[in-house]
């Protein structure tokens, strides 16, 4: 969430594209001797120059011994040991960053190694008003493709409609290099929200953060979390969550706006199954439809999921439109596309 | 498969786009009342009319007592009392012939509504030399959103390797309208074949079509088949078969020449299980790599058999590099992608 321009009397709010790019590096070593590398060696001045090639800024950051949680004036930045996740809304533009960054880490971090790569994204509202090259998916893969090999780019759910964009390296030949590392994501991207719950997230409504993350129940979602939110002015809300016993994390961004309203949640929360926290999630901000991701790999606790979701032809009143089960070598995937009956 | 250009001693054969464009048509009544319809009736001249305009013409023709069944220049065509198949490769223009096509069907078939629709076709190796509307997917939805409403556009497998696109009608509310007349539909798309078996399809290695039908064993891939088989001139092959006892048809188009090899294998034939028609088959041409894409509604024999492709990781020496398992309001598909190891 970027900080919105003030609403005149009258006047329609100024277009704002609440959808995140998402980019996800794992870093390793040729020799896989990584214990004495870091991604969170990299000083902070080199991170806020490389967010200024972005188009964005730190506003806020948290820590445990872990991660490194950014909130950032379009969405959230997390540094970990070996993952660097970067998602950004608006017009910013993650992927010029990936030159400058891949050198930063090599002076910095000890990496030399990229392990994993995901870039992903749900369409735009309004793909127009991108910058390249984010202007399209075809631009994104162009870029992608520049950097890495074994790149496979894919378009999950309906091309004219909604869909959601994943680019990844995939290997046609052998195991993927690296560690079994237990890891799972899910993302749930929402539109057209329910205004009464977005209008918590306006300054008119809410005099602070905290005040908004309680009244809308986002501090009920996942409990354990350290919370870093963030109320913009006069509209838009961010928070990032980082837990106070494992490393891992949950973001949540809002763009409350009636006619461009998007809110997205994601953690990499280790579960069984994901059903009651999607649950809780599609309750708490009430979207007209949702788009799920769930990711996990063999050696997660929620290893399963993608399968179970793949079974789930609704949750409550949001009866299941499109899905996909995917495999790749190492994870399982589930996009699938919600919306509310009757709309 | 088209009349193929003589290739003089020293000189590159002239490059011929083997992959086809697919447009499956199936028609109703908005009453219902479809006994006394049928797209049969529509004159042989009307069509022939119809296929200029995709830039084909038809070369031989067999049929039952539920099918006819023609071998193209390029590739074949299958009409039914309520389906209409279109398969063309080359530099074809199938989706020009959309609007002369609903005419000719209200006029002399006597249906008024358009049931379902899929068009379909792998990426192909050279996009450029294709003709308007066909030369990206996104123009070709362009000219399938202007007929129907309610059309979803499909990109299943890897954007910038190989693909299979599709669209169909997938409406957002409420069940199909239509029967639940079973079924169900096999193809593979087949590329960088064994050279010794493509030169079977060459007017030097066979002197008929009936020859290289038998010394490929392509009589043998699925029984009790009416075979109508064309080997062009220098090379090339097409085969339609119509069952003797069902309306079912298979249809196979080879493009020999090892720079652009493919080879492509349909039918309807209703079967619990595809793993062994479709092990027939690799068998039979041995690619280098195949794409597969099942679809099968509820009540067909085959319900369960994209389930059971989603789950098989091999055939022989061909291992999936890439799946999606999707389910749409009356079919489960299932997309996949398999290469041979080691190439």
């Amino acid at each position: 969430m970027a900080e919105h321009e003030v609403i005149l009397a009258g006047e329609e709010p100024q277009f704002f594209e609440g959808v995140e790019k998402l980019l996800e590096v794992w870093f390793t070593r040729e020799d896989g001797r990584i214990d004495n590398c870091n991604l969170r060696k990299i000083p902070r001045h080199q991170l806020v120059s490389l967010l200024k090639i972005v188009r964005c800024e730190i506003i806020s950051s948290v820590q445990n011994d872990q991660l490194d949680s950014y909130v950032l004036s379009e969405s959230s930045m997390f540094v970990s040991q070996r993952r660097f996740i970067l998602k950004t809304c608006g017009t910013t533009t993650p992927l010029q960053c990936l030159e400058p960054l891949l050198l930063l880490v090599t002076k910095y971090a000890g990496f030399d190694a990229v392990e994993d790569v995901y870039y992903s994204r749900k369409n735009y509202k309004r793909p127009e008003l991108q910058q390249s090259p984010h202007c399209n998916f075809e631009q994104e893969v162009a870029v992608l493709d520049s950097f890495f090999k074994d790149g496979a780019a894919y378009c999950l759910g309906s091309v004219n409609r909604d869909c959601w964009y994943l680019y990844t390296l995939h290997p046609l030949r052998g195991p993927r290099r690296g560690t079994t590392e237990p890891d799972q994501t899910l993302e749930i991207m929402m539109t057209d929200l329910d205004p009464e719950i977005m209008s918590i997230f306006t300054r008119e409504e809410c005099s602070s953060a905290a005040e908004a993350t309680l009244r809308s129940g986002i501090d009920k979602l996942l409990p354990d979390m350290i919370i870093d939110d963030y109320l913009f002015e006069p509209c838009g809300y961010s928070m990032n969550g980082i837990s106070k016993t494992e490393g891992c994390y949950m973001t949540i961004h809002i763009t409350p706006e009636p006619e461009f309203s998007y809110v997205s949640f994601e953690s990499n929360v280790p579960l069984e199954s994901y059903k009651e926290v999607i649950m809780r999630v599609v309750k708490t901000f009430r979207p007209g439809k949702f788009v799920l991701a769930v990711f996990a790999n063999k050696t997660s606790v929620a290893a399963k999921a993608p399968r179970e979701l793949e079974k789930e032809a609704s949750f409550g009143d949001w009866l299941r439109h499109d899905v996909h089960y995917c495999r790749f070598k190492s994870y399982d995937l589930t996009y699938a596309l919600y919306s509310k009956f009757p709309s």
